[in-house]
């Protein structure tokens, strides 16, 4: 006999108009929203109307519906995202200015990452990336970071489902990720070279948080001529280290014993 | 005889249940979250269960919940608040770069405001904000400009109400406040000394959307004694104007005769 799942409670419908948005669907009619979420027009007709007085959503002139300001207030209260993204933001900053390239900042969520923060100004190398975004983990500077430095049955995950190419250098298959990610591992950094837009370069470092467990990933995606020595990956490392110490992260707050002169 | 309310849907009590959060209490335990709903117990828990499915909540490890990242990815699909960001975000940088230090810009909602976006330096003057969070609009530069260009109503209802004071130099009488904001009306920006604090200086003009309507306030705040003659107003204005075009406003397209060369 089949498992019958409960039946969907008025929150999960509610959590369903919600998420009929996405990336592509910004606004929305009501009966968008109806067909999205699979909900009856007038069940969907209440909703909306709760959600729209408490603000969640707003309505335009044009008569569509859009995400609200007041759940981006809430949004803003979450933990992982915008609070580590106020800690980041002035090493963020020093980056930035360094460069004027791409800072980014990242966390994963289940087999994806999704984009905290990013930086860039007018002159920056193009990137396919928007904040709150998400993306996939194995061809990003970030992501190849955040993999590398997951659980392994989320590595398993993405090494055996389909890796998406989006330029020739992508890698695509399982046996190349497996290699990248335990270089990752042993050299504590990620480089991704026209992976994902051919004319860009991504350098990223893990950043770690109170148990030192990698939290998060900050990168510098800079036009993939700029020259690539041990200076700019110092700076993104150093960037790196500076948002751990803040999270209190014991390995970025100790000199150890690689980075001490020797006494002789 | 007294009206009576419709009692709330769970829709509403699924929001209430969100909005139990705020910026003193972002991470709350099952029977807090119920107390500040005001919701029974088994009625929060079950609501509670489905936002974890969902995401909108997560559960640290020390068993308190707090708001989720998947709310963050749904809140960075707003029109007024992170659409408006990704624009305003290159022009931002340049205004940080010029000054390191804090440059802002919020949306009014309501009788308050919101901020969308602050960049700040490690040696930028204090604020009191946080991006997400909301302010008066009697006292600071964004606030000043946005009740300003706000409907006749909202600044009824303003200078009809208590006007907090942070510091002896916050505008707190009404017949003050009045003048104040026929003056940004006049001069088409505002200009907040130590209002909020005691050692800031905030320059702020407005931005105006595709219809020339004022969505948004763009500051640049400085240490009150940085020295203020006209270069810093242009510079705040410049990039008011930029983001306005940017978003099709005829006024910020066009070179007005304000601006043109006399011929001869």
């Amino acid at each position: 006999m089949p498992s019958r799942l409960p039946p969907p409670t008025l929150t999960t419908k509610t959590l369903e108009v919600l998420g009929a948005f996405d990336a592509g669907a910004t606004e929305l009619t009501l009966s968008e929203l109806a067909r999205r979420s699979g909900l009856p027009l007038t069940t969907t007709h209440r909703i909306v109307r709760d959600l729209l007085t408490w603000g969640a959503i707003e309505l335009g002139a044009d008569g569509r519906y859009c995400v609200g300001l007041r759940l981006w207030e809430l949004a803003a209260l979450g933990r992982r995202g915008p609070a580590l993204r106020e800690i980041a933001l002035p090493v963020m900053e020093d980056l930035y200015e360094a460069t004027h390239e791409n800072v980014q900042l990242a966390v994963r969520e289940g087999t994806e990452l999704v984009y905290i923060e990013r930086l860039t100004g007018r002159r920056a190398v193009p990137t396919l990336i928007r904040v709150g975004g998400r993306f996939a983990l194995h061809a990003t500077g970030v992501g190849l970071v955040l993999l590398a430095f997951a659980p392994t049955e989320v590595q398993q995950e993405v090494l055996s489902g389909p890796l998406e190419r989006w330029t020739p250098h992508t890698i695509s298959d399982p046996a190349s990720l497996r290699r990248a990610l335990a270089e990752v591992r042993r050299v504590g950094y990620a480089r991704s070279m026209s992976q994902v837009t051919e004319d860009a370069l991504s350098i990223a470092c893990p950043v770690r948080g109170a148990d030192d467990a990698v939290v998060a990933a900050l990168s510098l995606v800079v036009h993939a001529d700029t020259p690539h020595g041990p200076a700019l990956l110092a700076t993104v490392r150093a960037a790196a280290r500076a948002v751990s110490r803040e999270l209190g992260a014991a390995s970025a707050t100790a000199t150890t014993a690689e980075y001490s002169t020797p006494r002789r």
